[in-house]
């Protein structure tokens, strides 16, 4: 089985989901460090499902790390099933969070224009960093997905 | 190789693109109707997505219908790989298309309160169907991956 970048276990890996931890947490960071947040549903529901993802990396990071450390790599179909179904849960909510966010976003700047500046950047940036862990996780996920397929032929 | 059901060229699968279409049109028909949808960037969005959505899922429907009326099954792996990117886009724009609208109309409803009824149900509506359209679509990627995959080993 060839052991190719981004499989559980490396380096690759590793980074990746450290990655999805730190733009989720900064996401999480920017949009609670807002005055409203918790009046808009959207809102909350991105920050629900980054805490999601910030869960769910950490805990493969940690187990890529220790698989490093032993040296391991990991192949086995049952784990690895449940690691691609669990990232595409994952990456699918928080597609959904920052889809709805940004619409929320895009409508108070651009359609009414009735929006602080400071607390809009926030808004935005929390936006950004959202998708921006979205594509790890989707690059992760695909990443599993090929590996699961290798090592099940 | 397994002919199992919803693998391209066959009822199942006609029947799945045919609900997609379905649910896509009625969704743009909901969006339409309203008198302020295009005040919005997402509805719009919603719209634009939902088009694209209807025009994929009729192409692949006439390709399974002639299949079927030539008692064909597609297998082909290069067309397979073709029908699986082209549905996880698209179901991917469905998705983010859905959740925009979905978080303004909720932002509209619950949380401002300030939305006309016949208008917020509209919206509401087209919201729903899209949703539907999403998962009739993911459910057919899903199948197209499997049967990608079961092509290819």
């Amino acid at each position: 089985m060839r052991n190719f970048a981004g499989t559980p276990g490396t380096v690759t890996a590793l980074i990746l989901r450290l990655l999805q931890c730190l733009f989720a947490a900064a996401s999480i960071a920017s949009m609670a460090s807002t005055k409203s947040f918790f009046s808009f549903t959207s809102f909350s529901y991105l920050i629900a499902s980054m805490g999601l993802q910030v869960i769910w990396s950490f805990g493969l990071a940690f187990l890529d790390a220790c698989a490093l450390a032993k040296k391991k790599v990991l192949h086995n179909p049952g784990l690895l099933s449940l690691f691609v179904v669990g990232d595409w849960v994952i990456s699918m909510l928080s597609l959904a969070a920052a889809s709805s966010s940004a619409g929320i976003t895009v409508l108070y700047f651009n359609d009414l224009g009735s929006c602080g500046f400071v607390e809009c950047q926030k808004y935005q940036l929390a936006v950004a960093l959202a998708f921006m862990s979205w594509i790890t996780i989707g690059i992760s996920s695909l990443i599993m997905l090929s590996t699961l397929a290798a090592a099940v032929s």
